[in-house]
């Protein structure tokens, strides 16, 4: 039997009818606003190129770790499932890996998952059946014949999307030859890439030798004396924003920053780069680095991202056979208050800087970031990410935050995503909860509708704009 | 003034009128579904001799810490309830604690205690006006003559409660006489035991020497040799699947695991038998022990939970005078991510191995155990537990798990409970809960109708029994 | 344009009809009860010398932390804001900084001071159009105007507000004088002091050294010696319940208490008030303190209130330039299971001692606050505290704690304020988002609707009363 899918116009909005119809209201004037995804993940060769992709399995289901990980948790071989290891590309027919994915579909009730696979297959497919074993043939022949049109090229969907911003992020040992050929092609899409120097910043990263070669060689710089490095550093800052950049990322596995005395911090890059480094070096280095970075947004004005807190690959087996960013890294606790205070001496009332905080760990919403963001200048909270980037963690992000660092402390939504299909669909989640929570606030009578109105804007569109300095000239320049 | 005590049939669903009714009819779905209750610590005693209870306060009063916890901490003496101390039974009438108790049944307002007493009340003993001090004589009276007729034996009530499995607890060092005892006697009742080990692993257990000693006696073996002491674990793995246990139980303090090489595995043994181990030791020896009894389920195919997390014993007092289980347990914050690892390294892939994880912390549900269960094929989340066996408490495990481990990751429902009269009331509340919050997911259109039945079935009923291999051949011929 | 300013008479309570009913008809029969404020930070010179207060700038803006913190970290200078710095009072003109907080006025949406405010403005002043820029100056000159009138003097506000008992907060070495003058007066307010003795009892307080000293001249004692430190807290205790103090107030960094013997403790005092006392020491000294604070409660009936978990002046530069209690206090995680076991060792069974347990941690009200009110005599819950006192937050503490310690371990509600005219409004805010709870467990049939109303009355009213024992005979005499 098939099962009719329909997106219903009031899902993720309150059930009770009061409420309701206020969140309603306030999700129509926001719903067609342009996007603006100043954090993400996706393959700026897709916009270089404009290449057709080519099947469901290998566009949406291989590249997506939400996905294949929760098959894992119950059985099913990456393998099967088309996911490239280290010993090359998966044998798995595509079509056999959508029939397997199919019919474990009912694994993603009540996940976001569900939500923007959904809303992918109704809204940018036009499918009105559900996807199970039996409409799994269905899927993968209507979904390939649409992909083979010009319609379904990366730029017409990026049109078709109404993203005005799209930020990518690149590695500081990157060229940025994908982002010039954008700008070249004289396509008029905006889109821009993001400073994450990671891989020359984290001795434990397994790339760290070759990046920061690559780095080196880059830049002309002698990155193995610690003023080369930061000069290193400064002429790769100015190359990503000549290429749009606007901010800065930084993934670390905690929070923690440092402010070493100059003799110290040279002795530590030393052994950092020398090769005698401890454990404890690797995670002072990167303390350090948080700050040096700071240093240097106080000068060219980027906007730094803060996330922290993932056990990265915490499966062994996994990591050594299929590498990273396979559905195997954990949330562990993370402090801010303690970790935070030494960048924070040195910069924490700093007018022009601008430092955005992520957590994969609630417990610090309500108890140190709002409070901290509630206080500092310098300081904005990153919306609900990853794991909490859902319908009940975006709702527990409000509830946690907005009495303590009211609304423009935050910077609107982020999709974060390597899915660009979903990129509409993530955006939609996030207007429909903020405007439930709004709602709510509108129907308890603790804001007025007029203010509702426009703070659903701001969530929407405005906030992330301002955050990200989308709305300065050198970002329109770009 | 006798106050009616009524149950409405709405109770635990949500008040908006809409999702009541969806709740409503989810739950009339599973109301009647038979009782799976494959964990708990009901006495198997009551089963093997089928004797008669005598009067409410030494069946539902003095065993329950749950009840006269709150009593003590409004400043009610322990002896007046009739709880017995170390010293022998309470000199206490039970009349007069029952008194005492229905005089101070109003601390309980709001609490999972009140609605499964009142349950007991009104379905098993059909009770019709709420406890009070008015009413204790009449409550006293009635449930005195109920239990004193056959209707209300234990074998008579596991039948009129629908339970088709019942596991109870025992350890290492229990000879299983009473779940011989069941199983001689030719009733039909399908009550089964679960190993739980903890007296023979934690050094620091008040009667580890003991129960070492009573382990070797029972096995043959020789168990103060780590070769003989694992010999005997399998041996008695064995007897215990031999009584229909299909689970075995793991209650440590942290959920801290080791994998140590074979040599330290052997000194560490040595210096716990040999009585010169510090608390690291313990702590180390009970985490080397969690991957041991892993290796050994890999083996045996035995579903392994673990239970970490409770600081026990808090009130030195309290633990000195009256022992161990008397309501003095307090949670810590629990990590996983970390303390997991080592176990998970050597297993976390394994195809046959099943590990159930509980915590204590709910601040562990969205940011640890989720991600956790959702990648790890060996992991599955066990329902909220002990203090948070609770309304609001299985709503928080709901709305923290779902979006990022799914339903299909979790197990079902645990009553874990000693108080066999209130099985069929906590059933009872978790189904509620499970719909309420199926409802929720419905009325806001992030799931069908049809798709929030199939999951109150699985959530009530099926999950369980799969993932306690209640469904397989093994288990049925027990 | 001028947008009206209407209290709405629902607000905060649950939009569902059905629900808001219920909560409706619990909150009217407590609307209008005296105000119990057992724990707040009000000046009592306003009560002593009832001088007329004289702009909204200089009254509600510059000292209250919770409107310049937010203001602060959107880039507004506190300086322009009229808050006084270490260099001296700010040159800000007190209209010009009205202005200033008009036009960001906006800010505060969603958060409590907006409640709070609002409620002022309305319901203490009668102002009906809301803050912005376009009316900063109405309000500073109805304000102004209404101050300088006898009906807006403290005594008249503090009578209008239908306060029954008013606490305050003074240090050890504090002379009193101001409740003196009270008392003296003939005004019949009850107002009372509470003895805070931080600043002789933490070693890391910046008046630590000035505070001894005062507290020896003011008790006659040797405060340098063991002895004769104890013996001036005993007086001093003396002192405070002579102005009506019930209470004691202690706010650490922790919760850490500690149980040395009597040698270690004395070789701690000497090192404390010797000056070679490293940080592990003042972490110590602040422990042991409040066993001994604990021990003097045995004696003298006082409740203890302990208030940990802020990391204080967390922006040196604040600090350095601003002072303490400037907005720069961050919470941190806090563990309670620990650190209060030296204290609960000795006196957690007393059947007198009564302790008022606060966090900023709200992850501890589950797992550790609940199950410890839930058991120890002596344990009670303080009210939802400091950046948690507020709609949500609020809500979470009911949602958190009632399962596992019921209501009759929780305190009722403290304002907490220096903000006297925003007291009402606090308690308004309270008794509302506590029926709203109630309303919930009604309709959804936890609770039965009579001992609901029993509960808001409680809650509203007398469980603040008898935690602080101002039912007492003690109390009444003051």
């Amino acid at each position: 039997m098939k099962r009719p899918l329909n997106l219903d116009p009031d899902r993720l909005l309150p059930a009770e009818p009061g409420a309701r119809s206020v969140a309603r209201a306030l999700y129509e004037e926001v719903r067609a606003l342009p996007i603006v995804s100043p954090h993400g993940h996706t393959d700026p060769d897709w916009f270089a190129t404009d290449a057709a992709w080519t099947n469901p399995a290998d566009l949406l289901l291989a590249p997506d770790h939400y996905l294949y990980r929760m098959l894992y948790s119950q059985g099913v071989s990456l393998e099967a499932l088309g996911v490239p290891s280290k010993a090359g590309p998966s044998a798995a027919d595509p079509r056999a890996a959508w029939r397997l994915f199919a019919s474990h579909y009912h694994l993603f009730r009540g996940t976001p998952s569900r939500l923007w696979l959904d809303h992918v297959f109704a809204e940018v497919f036009g499918l009105d059946v559900r996807l199970d074993a039996a409409t799994a043939d269905h899927y993968f022949d209507r979904i390939t014949e649409a992909l083979a049109t010009s319609a379904f090229r990366p730029r017409a969907l990026f049109d078709r999307f109404g993203i005005e911003w799209l930020a990518t992020t690149e590695g500081a040992q990157d060229d940025l030859d994908h982002h010039a050929a954008i700008r070249a092609s004289g396509w008029g899409g905006q889109v821009i890439t993001t400073y994450r120097p990671d891989a020359v910043v984290d001795p434990e990263h397994e790339d760290f030798a070759a990046a920061l070669a690559r780095f080196g060689d880059l830049t002309g710089e002698d990155v193995h004396s610690w003023p080369g490095y930061l000069a290193a550093h400064r002429k790769r800052r100015a190359d990503f924003r000549a290429a749009g950049a606007t901010a800065t990322d930084h993934g670390h596995p905690t929070a923690l920053t440092g402010d070493l005395p100059q003799a110290e911090k040279e002795a530590l890059f030393a052994r950092v780069v020398g090769g005698g480094w401890t454990k404890d070096d690797a995670e002072l280095f990167r303390a350090q680095m948080l700050t040096e970075m700071a240093a240097m947004s106080v000068e060219d004005g980027m906007v730094m991202q803060i996330h922290p807190g993932a056990f990265r690959n915490h499966n062994r087996w996994l990591h050594e056979a299929y590498g990273r960013d396979k559905g195997a890294d954990i949330p562990a606790r993370t402090d801010y208050v303690r970790a935070l205070k030494p960048l924070l001496e040195r910069f924490g009332n700093e007018p022009g800087l601008s430092i955005i905080l992520f957590t994969l760990d609630e417990s610090s919403y309500a108890r140190e970031l709002a409070p901290l963001a509630g206080h500092y200048p310098c300081l904005k909270l990153g919306p609900a990410w990853w794991f909490h980037d859902s319908p009940e963690g975006m709702r527990r992000f409000r509830e946690m935050t907005t009495e303590t660092a009211g609304f423009y402390n935050t910077v609107g939504f982020n999709d974060d995503t390597r899915a660009f299909l979903s990129i509409p669909a993530r955006h939609d989640v996030a207007r429909r909860v903020d405007c439930a929570f709004l709602a709510r606030l509108v129907t308890e009578h603790r804001i007025e509708d007029w203010e509702a109105a426009e703070l659903a804007r701001e969530l929407s569109y405005d906030l992330a704009k301002r955050a990200y300095r989308l709305d300065e000239p050198r970002a329109q320049a770009a």
